[in-house]
């Protein structure tokens, strides 16, 4: 029998408890360490710390990222922040031990354009270490970009492509509620937008990802993020809305080629929205128009997306990967190691 | 400046000539020749025989296949028939030729169970030339299997999968309205499902991919074919059918593993459905639904997935691959050679 896929989980917070959950289950998978810095993790039980029914799992999460490292996993699933200057480092730490690595980092999805350096240095580190990474999630990473480049497969001529993602946030975990601004005043909403705080990471990375693999030739991408006001209470298990009040936000980013819009992606992601959809739309031969009713639920379809990606990543070639280029899939829990 | 990407077609009929329309849009491709056997074809200029509006091309077709490939292109678009055992010995000599192949043969879509003997040695004749050769088109090879195991990349567990495709094949080509039996009596429609004369080709590849991909143990695939009865007169372009002939065809595939059903594929194909649509759900964590309302139209699909594959088949690891292994996507007209 082949030896199990040895993963490392870096940053145990909501993403990355629900990561850990899900690897626990695949037979392929032996979890051999964890990495997080907040003293109230560091030290403890992984099983614990994540909430799992069968803890204590006999794995204790570590603030000592290179001790855990050292063990030289197969791959390391990395989930810190969605910047990725603030991650590069533990980036490049996570090749130089050789592994692979799966990112939640928003920016990692397709960071060509707004971190070209960065990129060329992860891919060459990559590249030296004889290893890859990939930066994934459900959004950017596929509902956005890899589903709308997949549903092109059937495109004869593409022209101009379109996503449109509603999501009821109501049931969403409170960070998350904070994140889109519900329960903020209008002009709280508009301070915190302008600082930077109340935004979801990484539209200008799919309509790169799209523009590039569909060749619209993008070559602005603007963005706008506007709230969704409520016109009557939302009270969700977390927060209360007034009406009023902010109770989540209504993003847009735009793809120009030659003053003309080729890539159109729309999110609203607000408390009390009626229902939750994914809809694609490719202009072109044929048109062609796909939607998920119901949508996909942020929180387990990010933890799915980046645990079946371990197979791709493990089987790609070294350098910096992207979904664009990985097939995205299922990994089976009774998968064989 | 790199070389183009020299390609052959093999087998000018109604597919083939769309694969050829739309190869001739890549700028990355040079079409240098093309394969049939019909007298009609034979010796006469592609393009005129695709029915080009800027022909001729100065291309020859021609019945002599070993000669064409000795070209030693850097892929072949094959397209000769459904049935592998019929066309084993043409993908041979493409890979003799150390050409890929991309072939729209719905048996070599996923052909391990039905054909563990011709894929094997395929698989190995690939191996040897270092050359991939893939079955793909929209069905199968896209709507009821790569799609769905695309979507599956969103959930933390599948326990069962299900494909819906209805298809209006009014506006379709004569020869498919005959495979479907439109315009047949009942007992005509019966002993020409007896002969395997009326049948869509491909489900039980679809299940067996569907099944392999989400590690769901099917055992047993099972299928059936029945007519769609019209209950009012219907008129096509090419034919007519009387109410209480049969329309088209209703075809079931079933995969069960341990008695229960795993995977489920219907297939509505007949002239005179209202919608055209195609629809996957898949059950379990999360239960997830997606449809494409006005379906995938099928001649314009299967060229456009067999010419999207191009660029996925010359850049996959030599030997005998699905479309499950391939990041399926589009490849831009414009995309430089």
């Amino acid at each position: 029998m082949r030896k199990k896929i040895r993963a490392i989980q870096y940053g145990v917070g909501p993403i990355g408890a629900a990561i850990v959950r899900l690897l626990r289950e695949k037979q392929a998978v032996e979890i051999i360490g964890a990495i997080d810095t907040d003293p109230a993790k560091a030290g403890r039980d992984l099983g614990e710390v994540v909430g799992a029914a069968h803890a204590p799992w006999g794995i204790k999460v570590s603030a000592d990222a290179a001790k855990v490292l050292s063990e030289a996993a197969d791959v390391v699933m990395h989930s810190t922040s969605s910047y990725l200057s603030d991650v590069a480092e533990q980036l490049l730490e996570c090749l130089a031990a050789e592994s692979c690595v799966v990112s939640t980092c928003e920016e990692l999805a397709y960071p060509f354009r707004k971190h070209p350096g960065i990129a060329a240095k992860l891919d060459a580190t990559a590249k030296d270490w004889g290893v890859a990474l990939v930066g994934t999630g459900v959004n950017p990473g596929f509902v956005m970009d890899k589903l709308v480049l997949t549903l092109a497969a059937v495109s004869q001529r593409v022209e101009a492509a379109k996503a449109i993602r509603i999501v009821d946030a109501s049931k969403r975990r409170l960070p998350l509620q904070k994140k889109i601004g519900a329960g903020m005043t209008l002009e709280e909403f508009k301070e915190k937008v302008a600082a930077g705080v109340v935004k979801h990471h990484g539209l200008p990375e799919s309509v790169a990802m799209v523009s590039d693999g569909l060749g619209l030739g993008v070559e602005e991408i603007t963005e706008t993020i506007e709230p969704v006001v409520a016109r009557e209470p939302v009270k969700t298990e977390f927060l209360e809305v007034a009406a009023g009040q902010a109770a989540g936000l209504h993003q847009i980013a735009r793809g120009l080629a030659g003053g003309q819009e080729k890539v159109y992606m729309e999110l609203q992601m607000y408390v009390g929205a009626k229902e939750s959809s994914d809809t694609i739309e490719l202009s072109g031969q044929p048109n062609i128009r796909m939607t998920i009713p119901g949508g996909t639920h942020g929180d387990i379809a990010t933890a799915a997306v980046v645990v079946n990606s371990i197979p791709a990543i493990l089987d790609a070639p070294a350098g910096l990967r992207t979904s664009r280029d990985l097939p995205m899939c299922f990994f089976p829990p009774t998968a064989k190691p």
